[in-house]
């Protein structure tokens, strides 16, 4: 069984859904969980949703770090705050990984400061397949990294593909970079700056620019790009899908069959909206596994990141990504 | 009767297309046409349409600026290029606007270098109602500038409130910057540096920060982003739309009558294509009207665009930029 410490204080539906959703996943049989925060409401929460028998175990923290919050002062003012005493956890080995619905730059903090950086990498990221549509490519930096150096969207093309080898088992990924045009030459500074620095390492599989459209359908298994673009991509992509799910709704309820209206915006949520799904995604460069899911999560995303966990604890991306990042780092 | 220079070999549908275009607008009776291009051909496509009587004249032009060539160089090695005879045209007064929808990069320079920049403009913008579930809501810049400083920004907020105001009829249109996270302190250097120059000026009816979720319903009348950023958000909306049309149409075609579907399609691709729509926007801070549209443009959305040029010319749009323009310039 896999060992996850889950923040059952962090995220706007916290603790009722994050307790359902620790539910729901050690239902399954293939997790223990260290249910983290306040014993009195989740040891309530426990006995009303009739959990006894179940693999979890409740571990007490005082404090929750708030989305908005200052990361760095939040840590120091609440030091036995929900997600530190998660990330303590699997610091001191008492778990394999750590899922939170709570503030990233809290979790960020945290799993930076207590466990470290892997070498080689400067910044920390967040990554994933968020558009549906292609399900076999991960977009970094999701919004972690503002302003960045071509040095940290190397770090970031290192991570990517090692993720896209472990999640997806793919030989040697294949990369590219977000720009605006289909030539090397088109882009701002950074994208060119990027490409030159790409072109220095030849154990990067780099294929050239994706364009925003072609991002909905690329060869590229890693798309790279800095953390406010990828996550003006995020935000846009599950506002559209919403978007399109309330027109069809409010605009063909009766010219199409409920059960099939449904079908076709779920459809359309689904691939637009997937970290609702997936339930989160890593934290990627700390030395650990901390999967950062929807402030919005419910129970079903909730038990959707033990999913995540689980492939990246079977696949050792840690380990993978330390061997990978010492050889770009000589 | 407004007058309009029209660029007949601009574009990946040219110059049949355009010619339709043209022919489709002539006819409504509000347009007289300079069709710029080689005559011959011209002609041919003319007499071809059954196009006489119409108010349309030919008028010669030499080579083309292709997308992706680059504009400087090809401005002075096709100096009678299609679109700098349009824009040549205009700047004797011998047209009211200009439309092509060639290389935006051409246009561009060809406008700056034969019209000149509005004082007070650093650099020209393009911008527009781009996402049509916000159908009052202007993004600029939407690929021209990447690389940008504060004061291109406050460019930016000026040039799209004076065509809020045109377009829209608002007295005080509303400007948000788009950043990823609704505090102020969230965004990236150049977000943060933005804010604090719009709040010197008072004369910017600024409200904050909009995120891109909330671009598809948003009290900003007017979202100002860098040009890299712009472009990310249009090409990606674009893309999404028509990923989910051809996934409705490939999933839902034997559970939904033809009609039916159809009508869903081309409700998600109007919302999310607009520029189609619109037939293209124009070249924001220059001394005169110039409409760049997609260079995919079909004929409708070639007639479409001279609509883009009406409402410009019937506001008096480049009169009440230069005397918004003079306020912040001083």
């Amino acid at each position: 069984m896999i060992s996850v410490a889950l923040d059952a204080m962090g995220g706007d539906n916290a603790p009722e859904e994050i307790v359902r959703g620790a539910i729901k996943a050690a239902k399954t049989g293939q997790f223990k969980i260290a249910l983290v925060g306040d014993p009195n409401i989740l040891e309530g929460l426990l006995s009303k949703e009739q959990a006894t028998g179940l693999p979890i175990q409740v571990v007490a923290s005082e404090g929750v770090i708030f989305e908005g919050e200052s990361p760095i002062e939040s840590l120091k003012s609440k030091p036995r705050a929900s997600v530190s005493v998660c990330i303590g956890l699997l610091r001191h080995k008492k778990v394999d990984g750590v899922i939170t619905m709570g503030s990233t730059g809290g979790a960020m903090a945290s799993s930076v400061f207590q466990l470290g950086l892997i070498d080689g990498v400067e910044r920390p990221a967040i990554g994933g397949e968020i558009i549906g549509f292609s399900p076999r490519t991960m977009l970094l930096d999701l919004g972690s990294n503002v302003d960045c150096r071509p040095a940290h969207m190397l770090n970031f093309a290192v991570m990517g593909s090692v993720f896209a080898n472990a999640r997806w088992s793919i030989g040697n990924p294949t990369v590219g970079i977000l720009s605006i045009g289909a030539e090397s030459g088109k882009g701002n500074k950074l994208v060119k700056e990027t490409i030159a620095k790409f072109e220095e390492f030849s154990q990067i599989n780099f294929i050239g620019n994706v364009e925003p459209n072609e991002l909905l359908n690329t060869p590229a298994n890693v798309v790279v790009c800095d953390g406010f673009v990828g996550n003006v991509i995020l935000k846009l992509t599950e506002g559209l899908g919403i978007a399109v799910c309330d027109y069809i709704q409010d605009h063909y309820s009766s010219m199409v069959d409920e059960k099939t209206l449904s079908m076709i915006k779920e459809d359309v949520f689904q691939r637009t909206n997937v970290v609702e799904t997936f339930g989160g995604g890593p934290i990627l460069g700390v030395k650990g596994l901390v999967v950062v899911g929807h402030g919005k999560a419910q129970a079903s995303a909730v038990a959707n990141a033990f999913g995540t966990v689980k492939w990246m604890v079977e696949s050792k991306y840690t380990d993978k990504l330390e061997t990978e990042l010492a050889k770009v780092s000589k």
